[in-house]
């Protein structure tokens, strides 16, 4: 049987990036006498393997900012963002900020500045309950809208000039169809296309895999929404594919009659998680001779 | 034989107005003494019948500016308009100019000329050789790109930043799908979708029309893109179709078998070129009982 693992498989920089900040702020705090506890508003990235990596380490999680009771915390902001009115209120509690929202993400966020400055109504594709979203959108601005499918467009409440931008996991397919949807509603459209090349890489080369493979083994949180993404891609070429957090989760008889087993992975999965997977197709495969 | 014609057929807003403003124009001029030739720089609607109308009433039509003799001649700018170059050349002539650029057109290129001031490299969509994209583009402009269909956009020299705006009688799904090909290749994209509401509600119930009826009878010029449109739409949907310029054409045996035939008519296309078309199908059709 032969294993394949696309080349884009695994943790992309402004995942790398944030986790390194992440151990690194943990090291510093802890090194210092009285330094308060590190944590993240959400767990830090989407895997729960490396988030448990990450509380051995120091780094903790809170749901609310409420839950913080060290005076001296560290705010650690996540790759996707927070929205300024959280970061004001984690201001005000004295809390120290490190911001390790990713680059590409950033600039979404002043893409929309920019987008609304101008006299833009606000379209934002994605998925509206997805951290990344609700870093922009906030919990109580109603003036930016957020479209995931195309069938939701007609529904939206729009004006005739329209600024769009993409959640940076976005697959370009669903960018496009949601934009020739939107061009059907209005007469003057902006469109910063802001899906992470990074991001449209790994799909891209997982439906090339996908559609020479009989068998796609996706590696990644079930949480994770861009690991989610991959397994639709390999479903819509009608390739078996199955989406596991951890090597041991693979069933020998998944295996039965393949013979290529393709392997991707989401941007929040660590290279220390790929491996073993690997290693285990390569056993079972070994076996079934 | 039930026959149905779209409200929709025939003159358009822009079109009205630019014939109403040539016969004013001949009118005017014949009553000075000494009035100078009134002209267009190429016919001034695409209908060869009206076309001939307007010469007996006294409107010319010239290839070239250089074709003018007369100094006191009145340059009649057609519904398409003309590229400033060429106006700036009939000022020097002496000519003097009315301006008949259809408003719809006027503020396409304005469009242009805003997006050219911002940065944006410009894309239109639509036929490079119409005069709608001549008089914006003109003869030596090499920085605005054109793209007719969408396997065209693959070898356009794009930049990162673009700005697209269409001919105004161009289909809404091949603007939607050339908008899906540009969306794959630049970062950003400004867009005014300058396809004018007469032409999509005409394109939209030829359509339905199309859908409904055994024949479809487009009334045209064969020189007009719009009307061509209209033609390739009721083909899209399989639906036996004939381009005709008037109502003579219309052979007996078209009719055979048919139960419902359709007419549609372009935007340059006048009433009293579409009435004789109705009266020769029921005609036909009462030969036929």
């Amino acid at each position: 049987m032969k294993i394949t693992v696309i080349e884009q498989a695994g943790f992309c920089f402004g995942v790398k990036r944030a986790i390194q900040m992440a151990f690194a702020a943990a090291e510093e705090q802890a090194g210092q006498r009285g330094g308060g506890q590190v944590f993240s508003l959400g767990s830090l990235i989407h895997n729960p393997q490396v988030v448990e990596k990450l509380a051995e380490a120091g780094v903790g999680v809170v749901e609310r900012l409420e839950q913080v009771k060290a005076e001296k915390g560290v705010l650690l902001v996540r790759s996707h963002g927070l929205h300024p009115s959280v970061l004001q209120q984690a201001r005000q509690m004295g809390l120290r900020i490190i911001d390790a929202t990713c680059p590409f993400v950033k600039k979404v966020q002043e893409d929309v500045v920019s987008l609304k400055r101008d006299g833009y109504q606000v379209v934002i594709i994605g998925d509206k309950d997805h951290p990344e979203i609700q870093a922009i959108k906030g919990d109580e601005s109603q003036d930016i809208l957020v479209a995931g499918r195309k069938d939701e467009v007609a529904s939206l409440p729009l004006k005739k000039k329209i600024g769009v931008v993409a959640q940076t996991t976005q697959s370009f397919s669903n960018f496009q169809s949601i934009i020739s949807e939107l061009l059907g509603r209005v007469t003057e459209i902006k469109i910063f296309k802001t899906i992470c090349e990074a991001t449209t890489r790994r799909q891209r080369a997982t439906l090339d895999l996908a559609g020479r493979v009989d068998l796609m083994i996706i590696v990644g949180g079930r949480n994770s929404a861009n690991t989610n993404r991959l397994l639709e891609i390999c479903q819509s070429v009608n390739t078996p594919s199955r989406l596991i957090e951890v090597a041991g989760e693979i069933q020998p008889e998944w295996l039965a009659g393949k013979e290529e087993v393709g392997v991707s992975a989401g941007a929040s999965t660590p290279e220390w998680i790929i491996a073993p997977v690997v290693e285990r197709l390569k056993n079972l495969s070994a076996l079934r001779q």
